[in-house]
C-alpha cells in the first residue's frame, strides 16, 4: 500500500501495475486532471470516506489518496549482473525513514539496484514507501540477499565490493571508484559487521571534521555514490 | 529536554550546564561509570519510575535517561562572522527529522554555525534532539533570522551566499567554492522561495541521474558541504 499524491503520480507513469486506488474527497481533488489515465491503469478504483482511509493506513493525516500496488521486489539478479552499474547493499538498515531516504537517494544517483540483506526494515513498511518519494517504484530491488552469496558472484562479474567503515583503507575521496561497484551501507548502531566487512575488497571512510560521531547512513550514501559518479561520468 | 545515554555523553563532555538529570532503573544501569561526572556536571539528580519518564518524554519506548538542558541557541552573531568558515542557513525546513539529521551532517562536515529561519522546525523538538544524535550541543545555532539581514551582514565580511537550487548556475561539482560560505538550504517540499533564491549571490544544482525528482535535504547538504571541504582543505 502507497500514500498520496506523489508515489501515486511516479507508479502512474510507470510500468508497475496498480491494483486499486482508493481515494476521499479531498484526495479527488489533487487526482482532477489524471481519470484518463486512473481508468487505463488502475484495476479497481474505489471512492471512500475519510474514516476507510484512516482505517487503511497507519497515519493520523491521512492523505486521501491510497494504492495498492504488487510487490515490487526481484528474484533473478542475472539481469543487473549484466547490465553493470553502481548497487548498493543495506547491511541490516532497520530504521525505515533511513531505508526510504536511501532508496530515494540512490536513485538520485543513477544505482541500478537496491539489495537488502536478511534483518533490515520491511521495504513496504509505509514509512520506507513515504520516506522513498516514489524511488520505490524506480529502483530494482532484492530483499532478503546473502551478502556473502552476492558478494561471490558479482566479484566474478568483475565487481568491486566497497564497505564503507569508520577505519577505511583510505577516503571516499580517494579512492578510485569503478563504475561496478557494490557499496555495503551498514547498521544505523553497530555499522558494518566484522565477518561482513572481511567480505569487501575496499574499506572507504568518510572523514569527520566537527565532532559528530559519525553521519547518518543516507547522507553518507549520498556521499558515496554521488563519489562513483564523478569518477565515472555518463 | 533531551533523552537516551548518546546525548547524555555528548553533552557531559561538552560545557553546557545540565540543568537536572532523571533516570529509570534501566537508565541507571547504562549511566555506570559515569557517577563522578553527573556530580560534578548535573544541578539536580532524579532516580525515577518508567512512568514518571513515559509522562515526561513523548516516546512510545523511552530510553530511561532524560536530560533538562538551558535554550542552546545564541543571539549574536558577531563571534562567527569573525571567526569565518562555512554556514548553513535552514529557510523553512520544517520536518524535526531532517533538521536535526542536517545538524549531524553540518557538524560532521565542520560547519561553524547553523542560522534557521522563522517558520522552521523547532530546534528543541524531541525529534530534532534524536535525530541530531548530539550535535545539537556541538553546533553554535541561531534561530528566527532573517535571512536577507544575515546576507546582507555576512557579505560584508567577505561571505559568498550560495542557494542549492533544481536550477542551478552550475553544479556543485563545478563551482570553486570557498570556506566563507553560507549556504541556504530550503524547504522539503518547495525548496527556496523565489525572493530568497534572488537574495543569494551563486545557485548551484546536485544532478540526478536517476528518476528521483530530487534529493532529501539532509542528503543535498552532504553533498554541498563535504565539497566545500573538498576545495578547501583544513
Amino acid at each position: 500500500m502507497a500514500e498520496g499524491i506523489q508515489v501515486f503520480k511516479e507508479a502512474l507513469f510507470s510500468s508497475v501495475p496498480i491494483e486499486a486506488i482508493f481515494f476521499t474527497e479531498s484526495g479527488e481533488r489533487e487526482l482532477l486532471g489524471f481519470a484518463d489515465v486512473i481508468e487505463q491503469r488502475c484495476q479497481q478504483v474505489f471512492r471512500v470516506s475519510d474514516e476507510v482511509i484512516m482505517y487503511l493506513t497507519d497515519t493520523v493525516n491521512p492523505q486521501g489518496i491510497l494504492m495498492v500496488l504488487p510487490f515490487l521486489h526481484q528474484e533473478d539478479l542475472s539481469a543487473v549482473e549484466e547490465r553493470g552499474g553502481p548497487l548498493v547493499f543495506l547491511d541490516q538498515v532497520r530504521d525505515p525513514g533511513n531505508m526510504g531516504t536511501l532508496m530515494r537517494v540512490a536513485d538520485a544517483a543513477g544505482v541500478k539496484a537496491l539489495l537488502v540483506s536478511e534483518r533490515s526494515a520491511d521495504i513496504y513498511n509505509p514509512k520506507v514507501v513515504r520516506a522513498s518519494a516514489g524511488s520505490l517504484v524506480h529502483l530494482p530491488l532484492f530483499i532478503e540477499m546473502d551478502l556473502k552469496t552476492v558478494a561471490d558472484r558479482l566479484r566474478k562479474k568483475g565487481y568491486t565490493i566497497v564497505a564503507t567503515a569508520t577505519q577505511g583503507d583510505l577516503t571516499f575521496w580517494d579512492y578510485e571508484w569503478s563504475s561496478n561497484t557494490m557499496v555495503i551501507m551498514g547498521n544505523e548502531a553497530w555499522g558494518i559487521p566484522e565477518e561482513d566487512l572481511e567480505l569487501a575488497d575496499v574499506k572507504v571512510s568518510i572523514p569527520i571534521f566537527g565532532r559528530a560521531e559519525s553521519l547518518n547512513v543516507a547522507a553518507a550514501a549520498a556521499l558515496i555514490l554521488y563519489e562513483i559518479r564523478r569518477k565515472n561520468p555518463v
